[in-house]
């Protein structure tokens, strides 16, 4: 590119921010991209970090000296994480999505890539400062959300299978009981997919006892990794002990029955202590 | 947000078209979200179309008028595409990758937050045109590139089911013959998955035979959809006649050779004949 003005050099770094979180950007790698001086490119990077923060969608930090950079970290707090939750419990408190035997329709919520990218957002913030190295999901539905929050962490994204594949070599393979249906299930993980010891943060769709993320839990100490966060879009109201401690959840499934057709979902308590009251 | 200056307007603004799109987003909604007057809100958005439309990855376009708004359009084509699929290529074609089998693991790369962002945005880029209502996928590897083929294109993601889940409700089912292992497997989709009529694309990891793709073309007529194109990472170069016709693949996997310990993956002609030569 030629020499940009600054409007155009505003633009293309709120840019290159967003399409990479998490990682830190130094200061020259912005003067040569955009062949501006490096006293423009940090008056820039001040306009860019004011605006951002003022928006209250993630942050900018900057660090000084020579190795010095800039990095964006996506975040949704407060109230916005808050607005995001009443928003996905009102679509999810839908009669239509009573499924027979008691069940909810969140499929397609789940793959939404919207609702994934936000949902992402509330996780990545709450667990940056726990420096993960990895998000850990266990196919399929969890898969988007854990995505959206690797991607909103900057770091890669682990996804266990339920049987073992071929095509991925020597694996780790557990069996455990599933919380609330009682049955024996299988989950596996390739050795090469998990280096030992790493941090990670577990995240998945839906827990009812909480067998799956134990499951997971067992699974991830074969590869001595330290679990730093679990994070789950909904928990069920019942059973309110889980087989799993300290987990998130955004939002809380107080019941479903499809005999008088009813759907009860409410965000989780933190995030009404944490956003202000009920808009 | 109290009023702000021309700088923070096109940070707010780029940001926001960044995170929506393919939505059709109306001036107003900017002069009511900013607190400045419409002329202003119009210089904002040809400044930030003609930062963006420079940077070569993806497009802005503005329609005029009473009902006039602004959509972004994520895009990679050209050598911004091929930069891609070499860089891709090179991390494939590393003989650590080879699983005992004559497998090649690509886990990492198709679970990476950030490759499967910059897939999407060259899917996004091919099918727009075609107009899509829905990106489809079957479960497990291909999620992370259809999630983010969607989220570019700003439509919805399905992902057809290897097993029919009892908390889906009714699902249409079908049989086919995996066509490189010649197993028969099973593959499902809800009812309420998707509509009658939906214009789709299929998004796919890797196809060899393309006996996957046929047996989602086969269930994707029960619903009466229209399949408007299909992409797939990785097509492999043996057998060249796919069961498939008309699919795009980023990258062709000539062999993988576990005896002699090679494997070899390059580009798919179409991006070498579009992107210019090897760089």
């Amino acid at each position: 590119m030629g020499r940009l003005r600054r409007s155009e050099r505003l633009v293309y770094i709120t840019k290159y921010l967003l399409q990479h979180p998490g990682e830190t950007i130094s200061l020259n790698s912005f003067v040569t991209a955009l062949g501006a001086a490096k006293s423009s490119i940090s008056e820039d990077l001040a306009l860019v970090k004011s605006a951002l923060d003022q928006m209250g969608s993630g942050r900018v930090e900057t660090e000084l000296g020579a190795a010095g950079g800039v990095q964006y970290l996506p975040g949704r707090e407060g109230e916005r994480a808050l607005a995001l939750a009443w928003e996905l419990s009102t679509r999810l408190s839908d009669v239509q999505r009573i499924i027979p035997g008691g069940f909810l329709y969140l499929t397609d919520i789940v793959f939404s890539p919207r609702v994934a990218a936000q949902v992402g957002e509330v996780f990545a913030a709450r667990f940056h400062a726990r420096r993960p190295d990895y998000v850990v999901t266990v196919e399929t539905k969890g898969i988007p959300i854990a995505l959206a929050t690797a991607y909103s962490l900057g770091i890669p994204l682990v996804a266990a299978r339920r049987e073992n594949r071929v095509t991925e070599g020597s694996a780790v393979s557990i069996t455990y009981v599933s919380g609330s249906s009682r049955r024996l299930q299988t989950m596996s993980l390739a050795r090469r997919a998990l280096p030992a010891g790493a941090r990670v943060v577990i995240i998945d769709d839906f827990m009812k006892a909480g067998g799956t993320v134990r499951g997971l839990q067992e699974l991830l100490a074969e590869f001595k990794a330290e679990i730093v966060g679990t994070g789950v879009l909904m928990a069920t109201a019942d059973p309110p002990e889980k087989l799993v401690r300290d987990y998130l959840s955004l939002l809380v499934l107080e019941g479903v029955d499809d005999v008088r057709q009813e759907v009860r979902v409410r965000p989780s308590s933190w995030l009404l202590e944490e956003g202000g009251e009920e808009p």
